[in-house]
This record gives structure tokens, C-alpha cells and sequence, in this order.
């Protein structure tokens, strides 16, 4: 009996003579990491040194290396996936972490969203169409303004409203007396919309400093969360993941360094591996460089069919507006959530009318009606 | 009176025709990300909107932009530092990440290595030569023969042993009762030699997993441990270094992708600010793409003199030997610790020679003894 094995997929810039033995190289790497010829053990030579599943040439100088490594390495602790997978080969510029592939029982290990699309389609009565959200923003106003701007996002229809991930625990909106004015903003208006409109804070700092930060939130009655993995670190997305099973989380991307680690895989599939119910990803066509294809793969691997994890919300956003909403839903379909920021928060004093006009855009989409 | 700035200074592949811009739009989607029109705040405009500081043609398509971010979006958080100099804008591809400076009162409330260089030095009563390191090794031994291992090193005179970056808490070796079964052999050995070799595990998982690990470490009379901060999160290491002053905490590089952060400016400058003691990084002519400069400027912000923090004990490592020790301590001078792992290793049985060869090499180095 062989030990079960994930595969990871690197593409790496070489020439064709070079690449076997760097292939080779790459697998000692990212598991024994010593000179294979120094080991004695009969299982660790057979069951845990690295293994080159496959080398492809892709054209261009770039090949694609498959490298088998032993489940038992990393078991399901979100850190050590990323550690053996891609640690220390991180360092070298001509190597792109592609894709990860895990056999069946680590995925189910790890265990994905605790509610994703369909959890947070409940909680909204949002069923049929694609779902939205927008951003408290700038940094630097006091919670009552963030709070003013929250009600009018709430009256004008939106599903979530997040805090701008600069939005920390700085002194001039602490995160308890911020949390405190929004949800209590949010809560005027929902009283009058009727709609279960959600506002989701920013979680920073440590991991105890963001337990303190999810118990306040719990205790001002809400139910999501954001944080960003690369800054806070996978094991600490997982660990909150695990320990608030009614609480839903978003991923930002920030410090997701596009270049090194395929956007699709670390977004779509990872951070939905993680436990992120919803992933934020720059849209293509707005402000950063990601491709409509890369776009597309992020967001297919968030939703994908699976057995063992529920689906997660892809959420493109990044300088969008209100008029690009009928492209981008034909390009995701309905599940998906669209977030606007700063398109809307420029309307100033006709927030509310223009986060209506998104809403409404939202829901009329595909519905054919005289308003479309 | 305007608020406090910190500086943080990128490279951009751009052309010349483009680069305002692109500078304007990095200075506010790293603190305001909103349209600038859009805020009618006077003091959020003066004080929280980025500030491009300067623009500088580096040749060759690449330009140097300084721009100046407010602390108040920090004061002293380590992941949000990060967040704050690079969060979003390492979503482009064509930009890296060159330095942060930091003014004196914020590099304060950071604080630096709580033991550093000269309190390492002292716990080994090594003051006038260079450190030495080595590294248990491989990934699905068991606890004793792993101990085994440290013994031999620790007779053949070794500094400190690390955990291989791999080992976390695996079936093979769970944490508590490797750390028990290498830390007396340990003792046991150092009973004999006299030297207060030092053994550091891996500290694996998430924040509250790494408190019980250095507990357990403590209990069994360790004072070092090991973290690697890309993926355990920044926050998670500043937060273990103030929980256990007593401890000092070596940095590993996995993950670290040397692309898109400069080296010098994460491994040497920002790691030490969080608080590591010693800051491991792969070795120029070894293993790893980074050039003498990289690891000459990655040693010297690791150790410069600043009269807030102390100096970090840069640890080159890689695929080095011992017959590069005087090449590598010429370069380097004596405030440094040399790591080797696999070319011990590999001499299996002769393992203790072996390391008291490397660990005389780095003793007698400059002394101009007959036996150099």
C-alpha cells in the first residue's frame, strides 16, 4: 500500500535539458528538503520524499511540472498546505504555483464554507438573481459618518456592506464603537426596507484580537465577517472558521501578489478550501490586470460542483459601476455577488437613489421587464 | 500641523508618459481607495490620502515612486502595515514592493527583537564569532530518531538545532512528544560538551495552537522556537513575541516570494521590526536565486545599528558547506549565524565530526591558527 499523495502544479520557466532535474529538484524540496542520497529509511524514501507525476512542455520556455507529495505532511492545517506546497520554492522568481489537487478525504478534511452561496441566498431571500454589495469608504471618517453612509446603502437595497479593508482599529473609528454606530445604522434602516440587508466589519490584527473583534460583532447581532488571508494568515481564516460556525466569512485578496500563486487557484479554490463563504477578487476590466479568463476560472473554481464543500460566492469588484452590470452578469450568470464602492460612494448626497439604481439593475437583470 | 507619515517606496515597470498617474492612483488605493473627488472630508484629505513624495527614473522602464501614507492608518499593527504598503497593489504585476521607512516613534511602538544578536550571542557565550545552526531532518522521522540526530549535532558542538520548516505536528512526530524526546537528548548531550546548544521546534497551525507549542516548549526548558510569518500572518508572530518575552523567535522565509517583496526590505528590515531574533534566508550560490547585494543588504538591515531596535541575527542558509565557511564569513563578518543542514546530514554516521569540523571551521575563522 503507497501513501496517499496531493499533487502540486508549478509552471516554470526553463530550457528542455534542464527541466527534469529541476522537476526532481522541486520535489525534494518541497518535502525531505536534504540530500535524498543521506536518507536510510525504506518509508520515507517510498512514502514522503516528493514524486515528479508529470512534466509538460506548454511552449514558449514555460513547462508545466506535476509533483506528488504525501498527505500525511500537511493532514488538514490550511498553513502547512501552503508551506509544503509552495514554501520555500516561493523564493525562486521563474516558478508560478499553478494548482493544487487533493484526493478526496483531505478536501472533506478541510471542510470549505460553512455556508456559502446557498447559506447566504437563505439568509437574504435572495434566490434568483446575482447578489450585491458595496463598501464603507474613505478611511479616516469617524464611525457616525460610516454609519450615515451604511443607511443610505441599506435604504437604497443592498445586499452586504463590508468595511473597507484599510478599516482596522484605528483611534479615529475603533473597531467596537464602528461596529456599534453601523449595525445600529443598519438595523434603522432594515426596519424600513424590510430587506435583511447585512453589514460585514473587517477583522484585524491577531487571532485573539479577531475573536474579541467576532464577539462583538456577535453581540451587536451580526452575522458576517471579512478578513484577508495572505495578511492574517490561512491558518487563522481556518481556526475562525472552525470556532464561529454560525458567523459567515468573505476573503479580500489584499496581498494576494497575483504573479506567483494563480489568482484562480488561491482565491477560488483555496480560500473556499479555508472556509471564506464569499472570495473578493478584482474584477477584469476595472482597476487591476487579472484577464476575463482568469476571472472566469476564479470564479467557476468558487462555485464548482462538489460533494464534500459548498460552493463559495465569487465577488468581482475594483472600479466598477452600475452601468457595466448587464455585461459582468451575463459574463458570471447569477451566482455571484456584485460589489460596488467608489462609483457609488462618488453619487455624495444621491447615494441612496444610485445604490438603488445598482440594486434594481441587479434584480431586473435577465427578467426581460419593461424597466430593462 | 499635518499628521505623521510613513514612506513607502515601490518599483514600477511603467513608461514615462503613464508613470504620474499610475503613482496618483497607487497613493490612493493604498489609503483612501475611493475616488478623491468623492470625499469632502478636509482632514481625511490632508492627512489620510496618500501622498505621491517623489518619482524617480530608474532606467530601463522602471521608476522609483515614493509615497507617503499616514501612521494613524497603522499606528503599530504588523499585518496592517502590510496591508496598508502593499495590500491591494501586489494584485500588479508589474510593481515590487522596494522599502517602507518608518519614522523613529513608529519603529518604537513596534520595537524590534525583544533578544536579537547580542542576547542570543549571551545565551551561547559566543560573543567574538560567528553563530552556527543546523536542521533536523527529514520530514517523517520519528521523534527519536530525530533526537538522535540533534545529540550528534549538539556533541559535535552545534549553536542551535532547528526543526526542519516542514516538521509541524504530523502522526509521525506530533509536536509534544518530539519536542520532549529532542530536547533531553539535548540536555543529556550538552550535560557532556559543556555548550548551551539550543534546540528550536517549528511552531505550526494557528495562533492559539503556537501559544500551547511554546508552552510546551517552555516546560521542557527550550527558550527558542521557530515560526515562518508569510504564513502564519505577521500579526501571529508581533503577537507571540510580546506574549513570551522570554523567548527568542527565529523567522523562516517560506513563502516569502522573493519576487514581488524586496528580500532585504521583508526578510531583513520588516521581520526584524516584528520582532524575529534571528531572520533565516536562503544564501547566495546555494539553493536560491537572491545575489550577493540582496543578501549583503538583507544582512545589514537585519543588523544595523538603531538605537530603537535591536539587531536581528541574519542566518544565510541553502545548500552551503562547510568548506564555504571562510568565503561566506568573509562576506558576511562574524555577526551572522551559518546554517547548514543536508551536507551535515549526508554524512550519516560520521555526523558529529562533521559538525564539529563546521563548528571549528566558524570558530577558528580569522584567529590565523595553525590549525586554519
Amino acid at each position: 500500500m503507497t501513501a496517499a499523495r496531493f499533487q502540486v502544479v508549478f509552471h516554470i520557466r526553463s530550457d528542455a535539458a534542464q527541466i527534469e532535474a529541476r522537476a526532481r529538484s522541486i520535489a525534494v524540496e518541497q518535502s525531505v528538503e536534504m540530500p535524498v542520497a543521506a536518507i536510510d529509511d525504506e518509508a520515507i524514501l517510498r512514502d514522503i520524499v516528493g514524486r515528479v507525476d508529470g512534466i509538460a512542455d506548454l511552449g514558449g520556455g514555460v513547462f508545466e511540472v506535476r509533483i506528488g507529495l504525501a498527505v500525511a505532511t500537511v493532514e488538514a492545517d490550511a498553513g502547512q498546505l501552503l508551506n509544503m506546497a509552495f514554501g520555500n520554492t516561493s523564493l525562486h522568481e521563474d516558478v508560478v504555483l499553478r494548482d493544487i489537487v487533493l484526493p478526496e478525504a483531505m478536501e472533506a478534511a478541510f471542510g470549505g464554507p460553512g455556508h456559502g452561496l446557498e447559506g447566504l441566498r437563505r439568509r437574504l431571500g435572495a434566490h434568483d438573481r446575482a447578489l450585491t454589495c458595496s463598501a464603507l469608504k474613505p478611511q479616516g471618517l469617524s464611525a457616525d459618518r460610516l454609519a450615515g453612509i451604511a443607511e443610505r446603502f441599506t435604504r437604497g437595497g443592498i445586499d452586504f456592506i463590508k468595511d473597507d479593508h484599510g478599516i482596522a482599529d484605528q483611534h479615529y473609528s475603533p473597531f467596537a464603537a464602528r461596529v456599534a454606530a453601523i449595525a445600529a445604522a443598519v438595523r434603522r434602516a432594515t426596519a424600513e426596507t424590510g430587506h435583511g440587508t447585512r453589514y460585514l466589519p473587517s477583522l484585524a490584527g491577531n487571532l485573539e484580537q479577531m475573536h474579541l473583534q467576532v464577539r462583538t460583532a456577535r453581540e451587536e447581532g451580526l452575522d458576517t465577517v471579512m478578513l484577508a488571508p495572505m495578511i492574517a494568515g490561512v491558518a487563522t481564516l481556518q481556526a475562525l472558521v472552525r470556532a464561529w460556525p454560525e458567523v459567515a466569512f468573505f476573503a479580500h485578496p489584499t496581498l494576494g501578489g497575483a504573479a506567483r500563486i494563480a489568482p484562480d487557484l488561491l482565491i477560488g479554490k483555496l480560500f473556499r478550501l479555508f472556509g471564506a463563504d464569499a472570495v473578493i477578487f478584482p474584477n477584469f476590466g476595472g482597476r487591476f490586470g487579472y484577464t476575463p479568463e482568469q476571472c472566469r476560472s476564479l470564479a467557476r473554481h468558487a462555485t464548482g460542483a462538489n460533494p464534500r464543500l459548498r460552493g463559495a460566492v465569487p465577488v468581482p469588484a475594483g472600479g466598477m459601476t452600475t452601468a457595466r452590470v448587464p455585461e459582468i452578469l451575463e459574463f458570471y450568470g447569477t451566482d455571484v455577488m456584485l460589489l460596488l464602492g467608489g462609483s457609488l460612494l462618488e453619487t455624495r448626497e444621491r447615494l441612496t437613489e444610485a445604490t438603488a439604481a445598482f440594486t434594481d439593475a441587479v434584480a431586473r437583470h435577465g427578467k426581460g421587464s419593461a424597466h430593462g
